[in-house]
């Protein structure tokens, strides 16, 4: 039994780790921590877990921890993170990181977006991107790998397999997104509240949302040049999913049988995309680690659309799945 | 034109004051306060009223208010309420109160259950409760009318008539309510986070809500005698609406007819309650300010339902139905 | 007063528009026909209506309506509307028609979409589109308006004043919108109950919307030259409401204040548009006839946002705009 | 592996029953069967399941059923399941019944009720009512356990203490509940199109529920005398999810300590219903098999609170529990 610590584990990404780890037949929840405002009996802090785990979440001490658990699943914020995350591999630990701090390569962007110095960028160098279904092989060595966002994750995969084949242009790609609520973490706020967010809808982050960069600078490594990408975030009344709808240009006209051929193969053998004949709804990857993904030509764009649990593919999931290929676990263990 | 202001306008009372008095044709909006962190335009602090309402929520300045309006709207929380309350009746304001700090005419339950003394007992003794189908002839000459609270409102119209002909044991009814949302106010919460409120129901309050004893005093106004309630309220995914389930012991054999017989005829010239022959639905009343009742024998109980907004009925739209009431306005102006 | 007939007035723009007009102080509804299976008292066929109107819903006997009404809104569904507006029309009623028999100009590309002989095409001539904002002085002396869809009155607007100064490519507009399920109707399908599309978001209409050519007509009238748009619409859960996205590119760079300044300038005096300084929401239009705009430069595009509520703005709210232009009424008159 | 069947795949029970055996370690689904309309890939009928599950659903073979299956989860509608039961049990199978067809042991009421002759009394005799908590030794050795209700499993097991010590009144027991509104099923109707149920909430089945004769015959069983159980259920805009509140009049005084020992005692080694210190709220429960009970004394009532997901502890998962303890595998195969 691999043995599994979560970081962080009192906001939205700890509790569906816990979710899915209580499942797991080859891993197990050893330790548990977070700020002392988060601890307490697991059972307490998320009443949906009584009687299904006796943990405690404490106070970090990695002492402790370097003894209990040979995985760190780190589930705290962006900037946060990359203070903590050298202590948890100085502790032996293998580490799956849920933050944006070992997401870009470029320190530049990244420090340009997140308004703070990179303070590790050493172990920056050597993370792997964890979205398995490209970068699977690099993933198994890897002692830290940077779980990718929830936006990137979906909007990615949906335009991948026409990226790596070249076949649109990579200066005009738009990502039109909606996601559910829980996206926005467990801290209350105006916009937030049920009364608020009820029956509404909304655009935000027009023009700076730190997924961006990150899903330029996948899509680049798959394309293999600079890929330029107009993405737009709207947030709707449900918890869960992602809906991505991405307007490409194609370079050449593509028929529907060619796309439809072109994303089976690409993902034949990955257990979790989905290539679909309709349009996918977000309803049927909810509190899955699927992608559903649905690819078709309209008045000469090619517009892609595709749905993730952004709590799960696009987090906790998508870490469990990481950390069964870093250890050579069957690959949906927890995620059936 | 009868001169409205409305005190303390930032709140969900006050947004849907708003909303009614727009459409009100005898009546306009000329002054609007609140704490300074509420002030500003109306329409920057509520954007649904963009283009609609050209005022400001400014501090409240009881001068320049005396020679702006004829009547409050004072949508001030229980407890502040009972300290501008007698200034605005001083500066020759009539009243309607929102709070509970003129309601409940037993000093000590009041100071029980809302843990503070009483520092406004003369305009208490004065004060009106404002349910105008129960007491339409005292809110006719008042210049101080205490608005009801949701729950009593919805509660004591599903029974008044009951209790009025003295048909039911007054020891043992139980009021079952699920109310919606926005009855928790604008402040954000974590139970009204929207991803932990979306999709849920629970109950609250048990034992200790403060709409029991102001049931029990009106009911027992009603009955004539003194009343023991046990209310239970609950809250639900959803914005407006509270829907009451009443559960009473009849002092003897009553058939459907003849309670609907009762019914009709103690609601007949009523414009805002409506007897249905159906269990009512709180969306069929939501945005209004009626109330639907349905009323039954069921295993020798009767079981009587009512559901009414809680934002119109039960707040901002009984507050301008007393306001009309008071300045002899068609009862159902801004209303219809 | 008018008298206002609704024709088909058993579904959702039906009781919207009764909900309208019951507000309307220049306006009265006098008739209201459906089918048989739609028929009934009114408060009985939508309980939120109990106590506040008094009509029956019959079936339509047009020597009656003759005399009962001086204008019909038109609710009926596409193609069946055709065969009865001439009827309305020669009973001497002016005529606001929802449905899509009298907006598309070009009767091929109307035969095309919606898969029917036009029989209709000499008033489909001397209708005129009714969107206000645009079109307010052909409205003004005209006998029969064809209302518009919900989805191109909130695109349109949103584009207008860039598609009318020519700052824009006219031949790759992408409009992504987001509709709640009022707009779907109130037969029940499996897509819309309730277990299914709650907590779901999902694309439709891929390519095929009837919708796009609409909006391509009325751009192209205001560009004065061809417009081509790729419109996908999605459904959320929620009842009202449609966020339009819109993603154009200029022909030239446009800087944020030329952009606010241009659209300030061109609905300066429209009652219901109003220029944002931040993206919209959805929840701040419901239950209103205004429309919400944001536009903005994102990575070289401008991105234009809308919110309108589909029934109201989008359906029985545009066409009692309509009503009150056709009859010089106050023209927010019931809308306020 | 226990090899399972679903007989009557294609609703949500069916699907639910699905979701749970992916997980299961020691059991594995090898037929699914429903009518020809509900036939096809699973994952075409239920797209949730693409890739996780290549079965097909098709029309019922018992020939083929009988050698390979071990046990028939049968999730067919009251009135029908009878017929199929037999069948299934001749087969040679296990079977656990969602239907109503074997709970009631009085055939009057039964046919009162469902208003149908019930054909298969000698099964009905030997049927063992499927609440673990209070009937596992039955259920260990039993060819056919009749899984419970819903309404019944939340109400039943949060009196189910007060019953057995006989400390509650038995002819005055009122169960209020509100479900969410997959308990519906998945054919869609008026009432539960999205755009009528959203923002909804209303009571049903007034003193007609067929789950209260149930209620009160397990309720009987377990008081060891007869019940008289009034309850009232209602539905609200939720999936997933019953809250029971119930309200009981003690026969002698309890303090909150003496009923907090009580039902931490009764329940102590049930994994699945947990004794909470506060109200439950449905969204802890959801998407599992537990059972969330809180009791208190209000007013010189006790008031028992429960929440359970109409969908797992009220239906599949309860049915996989049954399964589980049939089989003498671990009772929370499946269901962690």
């Amino acid at each position: 039994m691999i043995r599994v610590a979560i970081i962080g584990a009192s906001g939205y990404t700890g509790a569906e780790s816990v979710r899915i780890l209580l499942r797991h037949n080859e891993a197990e929840l050893t330790y548990l921590t977070a700020l002392p405002e988060g601890c307490g009996a697991v059972e307490e802090v998320f009443p949906q877990f009584k009687g299904r785990c006796a943990l405690q979440i404490e106070p970090l001490d990695i002492g402790k921890l370097s003894g209990l658990a040979d995985v760190a699943l780190c589930c705290l914020p962006h900037k946060v993170s990359m203070g903590f995350v050298p202590k948890l591999l100085d502790a032996g630990l293998k580490v799956i990181d849920f933050s944006a701090d070992y997401r870009l390569k470029d320190v530049n962007v990244y420090e340009q977006f997140y308004n703070v110095k990179h303070t590790d960028t050493a172990n920056l160098a050597r993370a792997v991107f964890g979205l398995p279904e490209l970068f699977r092989e690099q993933i198994k060595g890897s002692v830290l790998v940077a779980n990718p966002g929830c936006f990137p994750t979906g909007a990615v995969l949906a335009i991948a397999p026409l990226l790596k084949k070249g076949l649109i242009e990579t200066s005009s790609i738009i990502v039109n997104a909606v996601t559910g609520t829980s996206g926005a973490g467990n801290n209350p706020s105006s916009k937030f509240h049920f009364p608020n967010m009820n029956e509404n809808l909304f655009a935000y982050g027009i023009g700076t949302h730190r997924h961006m960069p990150e899903m330029e600078q996948i899509a680049g490594d798959i394309a293999g040049c600079d890929v330029r990408i107009l993405f737009q975030p709207h947030v709707g009344p449900f918890d869960r999913g992602i809906l991505s709808t991405v307007y490409c240009q194609p370079k050449k006209n593509l028929s529907n049988e060619e796309m439809s051929k072109l994303y089976n193969d690409f993902y034949t053998d990955e257990p979790f995309v989905q290539i679909c004949k309709d349009a996918p709804a977000v309803k049927d990857v909810a509190g899955t680690n699927y992608c559903h993904i649905f690819v078709t030509c309209v008045k000469g764009k090619v517009v892609c659309f595709s749905a993730i649990d952004n709590l799960v593919k696009g987090a906790s999931g998508q870490a469990i799945q990481n950390m069964n290929i870093v250890f050579g676990l069957e690959e949906n263990s927890g995620l059936k």
